[in-house]
């Protein structure tokens, strides 16, 4: 895919893309190029990137692609850049073409219920923007502090919502893309409902900036979602609360949160925040039902979950109507990730975050496989977390960083997680995608065929391979 | 695209394909082949096909489209041909493809809240069956009880409850899919979240038999649906019961059902069958909420609705609580199509049913140009229902067949609706497809950008053009 590239060390004259773009969006200054040139994803290459292009319109990114395509030089389309998997890290010789700078709101349409905004919009922006209006955007990746909604989209994001509100890709409503020769098209529906045409912004959304770049977003919105009621849930270990998981679900159950934290994973927070969670378990379910709007449906619901959880063999359950419990709770919750990163910078330095999904099912038979996959690995820790209610989970493996031998170990043990959520009918990734740290993991989920059928729509929409390249599709 | 095709008067022997499909799967008969070529859309070509295969296995379809390739003969899928724009039609030549005798449930899984199906069942049968385990498949086209899963699939299928729960691609988890060349894929997620590469699945739903032949389907589900409360609102006219949708969208309400139809629709229904409806009228909205299991919540919005109705000039706004009354008022809607068919029947013969959707806040300009276009045009008729709740409009033009200048002022009206619908921002079809009906229109909505990428994709997955040629994409 990546043989008629310009060859990374070659130089080009980049004057004329300059004068093509709004003042001083193309930056050449190493240092600065250097910082924009990888995402939060570890053990992912970082190459030296020609130039960045911050983009302002739309303008920009087709003059930037035009550029690109006339001199064959890759694109690594970015948003915010925190994503996990590698996607926007630079390669060598590419241009570097971020949309961050794109970030406002076009239209709030409360009668269509929809919101069109640019791609660098940081979604809890614009959550609080449409609060205002009464109005939800409901995904909620854990970066929804920092993620732009064109990443969000690029790579389908998912969250903590998702077990109830869907993904991204199911409040996307259309797109406006610039394609790898710099054309600009929109895809998608105007309207509620509509089926002229292939449903093309759906294949846009995921992929991770391999067929175009993202430019403009209109929006599914619904109502203001209403205050959840909590509860918790421990358990004296992971299989166990696995199980009330799926058995809770298979209830008709419709959480608007359904979370799972292991027991390190609890002490690794406490240490990190005043949280005061609960020691000694094995693993904790928290649970919030929205009732969509009826407290007594909430209340229902969260007494199924404490029933099942009981049966289950949860050590105890509880059970909270104060909004400040439950803030707490979930800023825990979200706070994972930084304390993880904490934890390991001060455990040998090395974390992987996995992100397999399986189907809800098979969460005991995957818990067991983790504990077989630790007991395997005594060099190597991990803390599982994830949004149980969706089948995925995100195990981290802490090891090393500096031992060679215990950073070998880490990504067996990685790969032995996704080997498991395969086994089990699952993919090796639910939300963080597939990027540069997964792409040989993408050609073991997808079968010969499919690997074809990405491989031509490739074609079709970027025959000179010019849009992020060596990422998703480079082991297919 | 049809360039190298066989041309359709050419002799072929069908010995090998009749020996590689299951006994009896290949039909030669010419009254069988000339009862299985057409759908349910007046004024689309019919050909004269080659040949029947009714498929009863994957394995069929795949001999069937191998056998094609190798002949470069057209192949075109057909469910139960109850399609209205003409897609499931024979072309000249051409083999048609039934997948309606596969219609097995093959799992209902409770713990991850899915179902796979094979393509053939229909769509009121599956409801059945999952009624038994409490679960719900919520689309519900008019054709409910006659048009299959798959053909669902294939048209991105609507109805009435998409205002509240969504179109057939809101609930197609993967797919399972004969590409023109007879090899078989399965496309989509496995679990309830996942990101491993582009959404294949998103491509073959709606995209009418151009792009492969789907032989399985899982699909999610969601719990039983609350039984709703009903209100009924009379307008004094259309523009007026169209303002009231709007407004009453824009309070953030989530109806279950929001119908419009006009008052000559409900002449002709009351005339159809004893429904008993208002006459007089200009128009009614028929309105349900279930308030998503809370009967308080459904009462404020129903009362939520006679305040948006009495504002915008309602005459009369009736509420029933009686489940029996529910049932006959959306009886009597569902009725709308025979009934419409019937009244052709006896004045002229002719009947167009448009489908145009624009975005709500511009049903008011719609349903005014409506009016414009029939005072233009006293030799017809044309009677107005739809899902008003999703801006999704099906005016009926009812003209004499028998008349070439009648017939030519319908085809003239029909254009001007569509072209008024795209002038507000909407779609030419909001969910019955573009088959063989509006082919040449798909062209004016699509820009010349999305037309390539609709050719390069068809060109990806279908290199010899064989699959459904001379519909949806012909005038691309």
């Amino acid at each position: 895919m990546t043989a008629e590239l310009l060859d990374p060390t070659a130089h080009v004259d980049l004057d004329p893309l300059a004068a093509a773009l709004s003042p001083g969006a193309l930056v050449t200054e190493p240092d600065v190029v250097a910082a924009h040139s990888k995402d939060w994803a570890l053990f992912c290459e970082v190459g030296t990137a020609r130039a960045l292009v911050r983009a302002t319109t739309v303008e920009d990114v087709q003059a930037t692609l035009r550029f690109a395509s006339e001199h064959r030089i890759p694109v690594v389309p970015q948003g915010t850049r925190t994503g996990l998997s590698g996607a926007a890290n630079a390669t060598d010789g590419a241009l570097l073409l971020s949309v961050s700078k794109m970030d406002r709101v076009l239209e709030v349409n409360t009668v269509e219920m929809t919101c069109t905004v640019e791609p660098g919009i940081v979604n809890q922006d614009l959550k609080r923007h449409l609060a205002d209006f009464d109005l939800a955007y409901p995904p909620d990746p854990g970066s929804v502090a920092i993620s732009s909604i064109g990443g969000n989209v690029a790579t389908n994001a998912g969250g903590l919502c998702c077990v109830k509100y869907g993904v991204t890709r199911d409040y996307v409503r259309s797109l406006t893309v610039v394609l790898a020769d710099g054309r600009v098209t929109t895809v998608g529906r105007p309207t509620a409902k509509g089926v002229a045409g292939f449903e093309l912004a759906g294949l846009f959304i995921g992929s991770e900036g391999s067929l175009g770049v993202i430019v403009g977003i209109t929006l599914d919105l619904i109502p203001r979602i209403p205050d959840p009621l909590t509860a918790v849930g421990l358990f004296p270990d992971v299989v166990s609360a696995s199980g009330a998981v799926c058995d809770f679900m298979a209830t008709g159950a419709r959480p608007s949160l359904l979370e799972f934290l292991d027991g390190r994973t609890l002490e690794i927070l406490n240490a990190y925040g005043d949280f005061g969670l609960p020691e000694g378990a094995g693993a904790m379910l928290l649970v919030q039902s929205n009732g969509d709007g009826s407290q007594e449906a909430a209340v229902r619901e969260l007494e199924r979950f404490t029933e099942v959880a009981n049966a289950c063999g949860a050590s105890e359950v509880m059970f909270s109507d104060d909004p400040a419990d439950s803030e707490l709770l979930v800023a825990a919750r979200r706070a994972v990730a930084p304390a993880m990163e904490k934890y390991a910078s001060t455990h040998g330095g090395g974390e992987l975050v996995d992100d397999v999904c399986v189907p809800r099912g098979r969460l005991r038979e995957f818990f067991a496989r983790l504990v077989d996959i630790e007991a395997e690995h005594p060099e190597i820790t991990i803390c599982t977390c994830g949004h149980a209610g969706d089948g995925n989970m995100h195990p981290s493996i802490f090891f090393d960083a500096g031992d060679p031998e215990s950073t070998r170990i880490a990504q067996e043990a990685f790969g032995e997680i996704m080997a498991a959520g395969l086994e089990l009918g699952g993919t090796i990734t639910g939300e963080h995608g597939v990027g540069y740290l997964k792409r040989d993991w993408l050609a073991r989920e997808l079968d010969p065929v499919s690997k074809e059928i990405h491989l031509g729509i490739k074609r079709a929409l970027d025959p000179l391979g010019i849009l992020n390249p060596g990422k998703m599709l480079a082991s297919l």
